[in-house]
């Protein structure tokens, strides 16, 4: 596991890389739990080289959220990659992602302003502008993403697509806690109590599937029985059944239909979705 | 000379070049003019493998300018690329470049808004979204455009660098007529009596030229001095002299500062610009 602090480094190391082995690449913020770690088993099992970047990206948080109080551990981090197969950890700085003078912005359209991008202004244009910054640098052949973020990997395999890149995304399933929790690095944000608050996301999710195995198509009664439910234990953001290609919203939806939300807890927003046939 | 006619089989081209040769691309509108053919002629020079693509790019022309009667001639386009080291031509279509639900765009912000941008909204925009879908598609180590489009090569050349692609521009001297017109395919549109008064840019900065070499350096004074001449023969849009790396406005001007104007002479749309020390 070499480390690989810089730009040129990492443009160095990619150079020297065998053409004839597959690179799979796992970008992350750091705080790694279990769901960064299944990307990193699957670059493994996938690809002949893994590379991993941390970097928690500042034009993707909005100036009211929590880029300075987000989790960072960078030891611990470097210890779980320890036990897999990471060929190289980058880590650039912040001077060197946005120096002075930094003008470019990529924006997908249409997929952008929806959903975490309704409530998180100028998110996914961070988000779009990083990936494809530190795509072009790594040159993966695949790009390992979770589920989780289901709006995120849209927006990026659209734009992978729209600008002609060759890398692919490969959206890994959600991994959860034993009790339905989505794994996320703001998890740790959470106290005891708000924790088992925090459930009502993965809760809602499984009374909307089980209410479409019964049965029920109408979108708006679906989405009423998800809100009134984590209207309980936090204040939804959105809930919202959507085409999972278009991520538009239903009337009436099937079983490949996605339900997707967004709810606060106190202050700590989490995200979920799940399709109403899994 | 091999055409290449869609993004697939510009893909197989490019990976079967060898690794070890120099990519030259020269990415051209078309109704190619002595300008394009120093590129070409550039790219011969300094590189092993020269690329050339012609490709009239709908989302760089605002709703009211001339994208239907843009020139198009592809058999003289092909004849005069015969006669230089030319190893491939592209032309892809619209609907391979544009997709639809095609949905990501890039902003150079700064620098796309203001001379050509703030007569063109989303003039830029769209020749970024282009070029860097043009790159990611022939990845080239080296492009060569001309410096008329002086704005276009700063625009270009920042996105390159924020988004950390390695290809670079090599920015070539302003091909002019005999008379001192800057060659245009837009020239075409002036009939004898346009072509003559078009002449009124390079006049214009000359008289620059010849003030700043006699002394003066209020930029106010300079401005004044082309857009007397200008207003004569056509309507200025702007003209300007600035900073040759930010263009950003000077009010005292050096041997290094650039003019820069663009002018209608009645509906067609004329730019130029020069170092005032040139």
């Amino acid at each position: 596991m070499q480390l690989v602090h810089t730009i040129a480094e990492m443009r160095v190391v990619r150079r020297e890389l065998p053409t004839d082995k597959s690179i799979g690449f796992v970008p992350t913020m750091g705080y790694l739990h279990e769901g960064h770690l299944s990307l990193v088993k699957a670059s493994n099992d996938n690809c002949d080289i893994t590379i991993v970047s941390i970097y928690v990206n500042p034009s993707q948080f909005g100036p009211n959220e929590d880029l300075s109080s987000y989790p960072r551990d960078l030891e611990r981090d470097l210890h779980l990659l320890s036990q897999y197969r990471v060929d190289y950890v980058f880590f650039p700085t912040n001077e060197q992602i946005y120096p002075p003078n930094y003008k470019t912005w990529v924006e997908v359209e249409g997929l952008s302003g929806i959903l975490c991008g309704a409530s998180r202004p100028g998110h996914f244009r961070g988000v779009a502008t990083i990936v494809l910054k530190l795509v072009n640098i790594v040159k993966p052949d695949h790009i390992f993403m979770g589920s989780k973020d289901f709006q995120q990997v849209k927006v990026l395999q659209t734009m992978l697509r729209d600008l002609n890149l060759e890398s692919r995304i490969v959206a890994c399933p959600i991994v959860r806690e034993a009790d339905g929790l989505a794994m996320s690095s703001r998890n740790s944000y959470l106290d005891p109590a708000q924790r088992q608050r925090a459930l009502c996301l993965s809760q809602a999710i499984k009374l909307v599937q089980q209410a479409t195995a019964s049965g029920e198509r109408d979108a708006t009664k679906l989405q009423q029985i998800a809100e009134e439910h984590c209207s309980q234990y936090g204040q939804v953001d959105y809930i919202q059944i959507v085409d999972s290609e278009n991520l538009q919203p239903l009337k009436q939806v099937d079983s490949s239909s996605r339900i997707i939300m967004a709810v606060f807890i106190d202050r700590v927003r989490l995200i979920d979705n799940a399709a109403l046939g899994e």
